[in-house]
């Protein structure tokens, strides 16, 4: 028979990262493309001791239906958790868990917009979210983002001459793709660029927690005085990624039209491991294991920063993150991407195509993203050398 | 600040299930309003024997990122088992894992309908269906529901009308809430004119293994000869409802499409679970452990149906169920479901209003819907005597 599919998603196509991630398994290749956390950031041990603490002791609960807006003490041990280290969760606040960070975003976009209602995002963004607008109908409308945040002279003259704009998307801390850290100033003047236009901001800051660099910068939600900003976070950078636990906190209005939604969505999250997680906040030393994981990511990051410097000519860019996953390259005037990218997959190294992470899908990109959580000391090294003799074989050809 | 919600989202209401699930603490309250199955259902001993494997031998796999499809093994597992059982998957067909039923029914919805477009129903029917077709603007509509099935007459009627139909959502098998089967010659009947009128069939069977009576009827799925069916199912009423396992067989291109919807409402379906139930169905034996909650099931809706018989005024209607968790309840003419509903709650005997399942919102209802998974044997007996009098005493005030 003839599909006939709705207009939001007929013409959506799987994100072009989860899709290098069925590719993964290539022998002899080496991924930067990916976006998940290393495996030794997963603590086994605990887990495997609360689990079993859980079904002996609580083992219908824990399989059993539970309410969708979330485990209650876990509920409020993620409040407490963001209040004390993030300033977030304000008077007339309520935190609702969610199926990994992703759903938060998503099921904020599902409360907020209509089919042809505007998203203003820094460009480049993350494009789960990005295409979690679109299958919602909403227009993702990208602003340039610099070395310290959205460009506010561009931002300004979108929300002034965009009636559609409901929120603005910002992932200000470590941002994905590009490592960018939004300093304290612009951060400031968004939040007044944002009162001034009346639109609401969707803070996403699944990366907070992996600084391993200078010093906290006050996120949104801890400026916020009128309810304005949806703060929505995640365990899978500092946990566990597959077992789907994030949360999202913001004006109590909003997150229980976010209950109803996310009721038809999947009822509630996975029972059992948001009781692992209250289990693990309650019983263990949070920080300490998030210690450990920083230690790991700066040594990563510091030696991809190291093999960048070493291999790559010094007209590519890039960015020096102080925490996440990611940094950003952006090629020299005159090198194509599509050509880097045709012979970095031919030499079996990955990475993602600036152009996935673009609002504005034909738009054009000279930039690559790199993650430094999952491949080895030795891949890092290898792989960076591979990327910088292929650049500048293409800096040569273009000469 | 004044949010500005999106038209699907701004009126809808939190399910009246889900809400009275979070009052079933009250001391002393009986319960027939659960859509709940039994705790005795959830094989606790395997679950944890399984789950101290996987996290002894398979740790990162189960904690890190998966494929937006499903865990390889377990699409592989449910599409053997619900091919053997149902004659389920055809050539062309697919399968995805997601995160409960609930996920299946409401991607399916998002992947077919704009804002306006129908979806038509048997009346009464699941409330979270209905609900998830609401949230993305698509407008249910109802057709009666008799003993054998949905009113073809105005099933064709409806189809006839109406160019905005996009699927048939049909619970074929012990229906929820009504508890009713379709007879083979109407699901025949139903197939023929969803052809005819060249619309698709959502079937939802979420209760096919629970007979525990009667013989199984062949699916909408089986009869499906050009890719018109998509099957919905759920491991939530045979291994845990908690843990947010389903999945949907239909048509490759339209499940495709799934696979990208669900990759932005969130990636994945817990990762761990999809390992345990795949890991449950290669280890151990499912259709014993199935035949364990059905005889179960069967003592619990014999002994509600010989309550209903013993205390129930001659005049009250209810359905005799072959299988499944609920049965459905008629009040005579002239009783209101106003007042019984308002009666039973201040003697706190908890049912679910039929109102709740109404297709349309604001139709009146003669009927409630109970559940005899979850009460004890003594709360059925002490609960439908409690009901049965209050009834008797409303057909009394009534003469």
């Amino acid at each position: 028979m003839n599909y006939n599919l709705s207009d939001n998603i007929k013409n959506m196509k799987p994100s072009a990262i989860r899709e290098i991630f069925k590719s993964l398994g290539t022998p002899g290749a080496i991924s930067f493309a990916a976006g998940n956390p290393s495996p030794e950031s997963f603590p086994v041990e605990d887990i495997t001791r609360i689990a079993n603490k859980i079904l002996a002791e609580n083992a219908s609960a824990s399989l059993q239906y539970g309410t969708t807006e979330g485990f209650m003490p876990l509920r409020e041990l993620v409040t407490k958790r963001i209040a004390d280290k993030f300033d977030c969760a304000k008077d007339g606040d309520m935190t609702i868990i969610t199926s990994g960070g992703q759903q938060g975003i998503e099921l904020f976009c599902k409360v907020m917009c209509n089919r042809g209602d505007v998203v203003v995002c820094e460009n480049p963004s993350f494009i789960g979210a990005l295409n979690a607008f679109r299958s919602i109908g909403a227009v993702p409308v990208g602003v340039p983002l610099e070395d310290d945040g959205i460009n506010l002279e561009i931002l300004e003259e979108v929300l002034k001459t965009n009636d559609k704009v409901k929120f603005l998307y910002l992932i200000p801390t470590f941002q994905n793709p590009a490592g960018i850290t939004t300093s304290l100033e612009k951060r400031k003047a968004v939040y007044a660029l944002a009162q001034k236009y009346d639109v609401m901001i969707l803070e996403d800051n699944p990366y907070g927690e992996l600084r391993f660099a200078g010093e906290n910068v006050p996120t949104y939600k801890s400026m916020d005085t009128d309810g304005r900003v949806m703060y929505c976070g995640s365990f899978s950078k500092i946990l566990s990624a597959g077992m789907r636990v994030g949360f999202v906190c913001g004006n109590e209005t909003v997150v229980q039209k976010m209950v109803v939604a996310k009721q038809v969505e999947d009822v509630h999250t996975n029972q059992f491991f948001q009781m692992i997680v209250a289990g693990f906040m309650q019983e263990c030393d949070m920080d300490a294991h998030i210690a450990k994981i920083n230690a790991l990511y700066k040594h990563k990051a510091t030696l991809m920063i190291a093999a960048l410097e070493k291999y790559m000519p010094k007209e590519v860019k890039f960015t020096r993150p102080e925490g996440g996953l990611f940094l950003w390259c952006t090629l020299p005037e005159g090198v194509s991407l599509d050509d880097f990218m045709k012979e970095s997959i031919a030499q079996k190294v990955f990475v993602v195509t600036g152009k996935a992470f673009n609002c504005d899908e034909s738009a054009p990109s000279d930039s690559f993203r790199l993650n430094y959580s999952m491949p080895s000391d030795e891949e890092i090294d290898k792989g960076i050398k591979i990327l910088g003799e292929i650049i500048a074989g293409l800096i040569e050809k273009a000469k």
